[in-house]
């Protein structure tokens, strides 16, 4: 059985994380299935998704070390050509991942408790982010 | 189909790493199926799993690396709040990820000769930890 | 509903990177399913497979990226064994992960229009690549 919904918000920009394991959830209790895993897609090639302990200090670390190891700047091939300033944020989230799966038993996330599903901005601009939740299970 | 089985082993603290391939592949086979995928994910925010080429030296490469790219430190934002000293073990893990899918034919994962499945424990301290394996084929 | 066929190409060596989103949705067409997710998966420990915008300059930033996080070097343990000069390049693999998943929805991959998935060569040879694309839907 393949269930699938979209999940919309906006985003303030670099930086902005967001806490989707309750929205997953929900996704997964409509779907009725018992057993199976939950695939968490980002679309477009600015954003990751991944799993964290979601706590305010984690939430500044991702970022802030993200751009440590990726920081902005003029010198990427990408700026070159197209002078958007998000070299960094392209490979930031090429890095992170746009995806995520995690498997499901009696219709719940097997997640720990410190460990839930993130969205991370990694553009330098606000977004309309759309995340795809697909549901495979019996 | 959907089979699913956890696996359980407790580590001896950051840098453990350990082949976990073939309890995979026992799993695949109780399973019983010929063509699909295996989702193996770990539950809680510092453990990781990935491929690798399984050998002594990259066992030793890839925790020293995970720590030269984020090193232990009392400078994290999670360091400010928690003072558990492993705010550099949720950051690796969150990098490399708590899972990966593997596809299979024939009842047989699709890895190369020089690929195995690996956990990496990157937390400080040692743990019991509870990997996933979640079969889907038919 | 499984349906799996493999995509093999040749590579030239370090920093190769292919657009193999066109592949990928060509095995989804012949699949003739509806909803589901993609799994894309690469065999071998060197090379890696990721969503990002495929234009000339990314493809040169995020080898070059990677060079910059895991440079070439005999001072790795693996290179003490193994003197193939590539530990980077197994170290690289491993970051950016083996495969990917991509939700379908109508029969079409759900992927921004500056999102493409590549495959990237991380060894410093060329190589002959096999990549699995795995469709389960229905």
């Amino acid at each position: 059985m393949i269930y699938q919904e979209s999940l919309e918000f906006a985003t303030s920009g670099h930086g902005d994380m967001r806490d989707i394991t309750e929205e997953v959830a929900l996704v997964l209790s409509r779907a009725a299935v018992s057993v199976g895993s939950v695939l968490v897609h980002v679309i477009g090639s600015t954003g990751a998704v991944g799993t964290i302990e979601f706590e305010p200090g984690l939430c500044r670390d991702l970022p802030e070390q993200m751009d440590r190891l990726f920081p902005p700047g003029r010198h990427y091939a990408h700026e070159q050509t197209w002078h958007d300033g998000n070299a960094h944020s392209h490979l930031q989230a090429t890095t992170l991942g746009p995806s995520l799966s995690v498997p499901f038993s009696e219709g719940r996330l097997l997640l720990g408790t410190w460990q839930q599903i993130f969205f991370l901005e990694c553009d330098t601009r606000p977004h309309e982010r759309k995340v795809i939740i697909t549901v495979s299970g019996s």
